[in-house]
């Protein structure tokens, strides 16, 4: 059987398929099985796995699987992850799966299958789980690709070049403009919210002026500033972890964005599972042990990406980026008003698009399991109006923020 | 003789090279005569007349012309400068000349013979000759291009593209980023200014780590923010005029940026000639009445161009621009919301912008006539001094300027 054409694979064509391959026949015997596992919201993921070997295969298809073909989405996403997912893994090769095959003809990609006890983020928050390297792995993938794909470290030349191919992604940046940056601040057939309990923080989001005000200028530099390659939907299910393993997936919404939009994305869902943790909460564990650990977390991720980000720069600061050349910014006391600047406008940027990330979670298309999974719907709406309370404040008054400690404050005042 | 290869015309070869092209061959008879008259910095210009017709020949080398083989420049610049001026030519026919041909393999672009009394803005204003519909007509020119290639008309999926395909114009861009926000802020052999007498004041823009502060975020923006299409050069020397007539030439540094670079390139420019004028005063004409004219017409450029950006954003509020969405922006008090805070952020950019441009013409490589011409290095100096005053202010107080009037009185209080 020959694939020269597209076609949804099933796991029965899909064993032809690997026969026709051989960087992936070569890894397994015959005694192969095929799972589907796929549970987000966009693509088919299958685990193959032999006595030899094992990987997954993810393909697109021309829809987003969660709502069917009446919500159509390009298949060529599967390309830009596979560029994306390369050029991650080069700049992180511990905390990004390697990618064995691509198939440009078929949407699909083979690549390393993260062995069990890994498990997706969120669902380790939800069972209140403690990941005590989570913290200092994100902020070190965070700061790493953000750091080396932007002017910080870049030539122009090799900027423009990326930045025109990422171009091309375009409809899944539609995408999140349109579920990020507007659905929720309108009426629009795809929200919804725990309703009726939400009824009227949903209205009063749509009425609201200046927080309308703060979503535009956010909306324009996640359309207009090419800043560094985002992975573009760096939430708490789009990484998988174990004790020791961080491992980030799934960036076909990958493009040239504003750095502040991955690390908010990140931190968003943080702040939207510390507030989930209520509705979790039993007479077995009261999650309070567990909200601190997610509070402490939120706190690091900040804190190490800030160091981590200033220690790259600090180390090339005489090479060939183009933003800041050593021969007019190499005085110690310029450069460190030069970070301090930069790292300020960053931590608001971050603030913002993390509350907007928040908002779309509890009143747009797409919600998280964390609140999802609270069946009380009373309960649940309780939860979900504090998130919301916090993501306002963060959009309206980000900039009177100066440290993650007083954000931590924030959320800590507004959790009962 | 055939030309399926680059290679520099000359008078005789260009004569040879017309005969080949029929939709320029037949716009003349057999009386041709050709004469170089380029005067810019980069290319070779050519008027070719006879008594049917007449239109200009503009070949690009690969190299600056007025620097010579030693600083290379790509030649594709022509191909980017065709694409600009037909698109800018498309949203103002009326002051845009007209593309008869263009030649991707010769850099080669024929286009409308401007005519005499068209003269080069800046020598007009050299010259001391007012210009009625100046404002109007640029305020005009900047308000359709800058509005109509923007998100606030423009949807992602087209945004995108253009964005994508001006990447190549990196070139190009990466001379602006080396002559406009580099060289100026350090030693280089390149710079020159009008010495002994500014050798401080450059020493003291080396050493400003505010300046230096504020000139990174400006270039940040200039690299990272594809706003609009900008011409990306556009100095009174890339516009010609008559009483009636307005025309903007030579877009070759055009790529998706920040609006404010291209409105601060002419108000800064026209700043730039309101300071020359004390060194073209004499006794017969003192260039007072001149000197207001000016300063009357940086602020009816602004303002003009306000009003009309404004008025483009109402008339096509509903269309399918991605930015303002009519479901989540139609109400009057929050489009006003919205349009105020737009504006101020754009004048800001626009009176950074400026005073970037100002500066690099007094410290930088490429100089102005309007100075240049005061043959006083003494008289000289002490305009530039005070261009440098000004720029220095605006660079470092931008953001407590909310009206060009303001900007207008800064300048007259540093004239004397």
């Amino acid at each position: 059987m020959a694939f020269t054409e597209f076609r949804p694979l099933d796991e029965k064509s899909l064993i032809e398929y690997i026969k026709t391959v051989p960087s992936l026949y070569s890894k397994l015997g015959s005694d192969l099985k095929v799972k589907e596992v796929g549970d987000g919201n966009l693509n088919f993921v299958y685990v193959v796995v032999s006595h030899a070997g094992s990987f997954v295969i993810k393909q697109a298809l021309p829809y987003i699987r969660c709502i069917g073909e009446s919500w159509p989405m390009t298949k060529d996403r599967a390309y830009f992850e596979a560029v994306a997912l390369r050029e991650l893994g080069r700049l992180n090769p511990e905390h990004v799966p390697e990618v064995y095959h691509f198939d440009h003809t078929m949407s699909l990609i083979g690549m390393r299958y993260l062995e069990p006890p890994h498990i997706i983020v969120r669902k380790g928050l939800i069972a209140g789980i403690e990941y005590p390297l989570l913290a200092e792995h994100m902020s070190e993938f965070m700061a790493r690709t953000l750091y080396f794909t932007s002017l910080l470290y870049r030539s122009t030349t090799e900027h423009k070049r990326a930045v025109a191919e990422f171009c091309g992604n375009v409809e899944l940046c539609k995408h999140t403009e349109q579920v990020v940056f507007s659905d929720p601040y309108k009426v629009s057939q795809y929200n919804h919210w725990t309703s009726p309990y939400l009824d009227r923080d949903a209205e009063a989001l749509r009425e609201d002026n200046v927080l309308k005000l703060e979503v535009a200028e956010l909306k324009s530099k996640f359309c207009e500033r090419a800043q560094a390659l985002l992975h573009g939907d760096l939430h708490t299910s789009s990484v998988m972890v174990t004790h020791e393993s961080t491992q980030v997936l799934d960036p076909e919404f990958a493009f040239y964005g504003p750095m502040g939009f991955d690390i908010g994305a990140f931190l968003g869902n943080l702040i939207l599972a510390f507030f989930a943790q209520n509705g979790h909460a039993d007479q077995v564990n009261d999650r309070k042990t567990y909200k601190e650990w997610i509070l402490r977390t939120i706190e690091d991720t900040w804190n190490l990406f800030h160091k981590k980000f200033i220690a790259l720069w600090d180390e090339h600061k005489d090479g060939s980026g183009e933003a800041y050349l050593p021969a007019i910014y190499n005085n110690p006391e310029l450069r460190q008003l030069v970070q301090k600047k930069f790292m300020e406008d960053l931590f608001h940027d971050t603030l913002g698009f993390g509350a907007a990330k928040i908002v779309r979670r509890i009143v747009g298309v797409a919600h998280v399991e964390d609140f999802e999974s609270i069946t009380d719907a009373s309960r649940r709406a309780d939860c979900e109006r504090r998130a919301l309370e916090v993501a306002k404040l963060l959009l309206k008054e980000r900039r009177k923020f100066h440290a993650i400690s007083e954000v931590i404050s924030a959320i800590q005042k507004l959790q009962s």
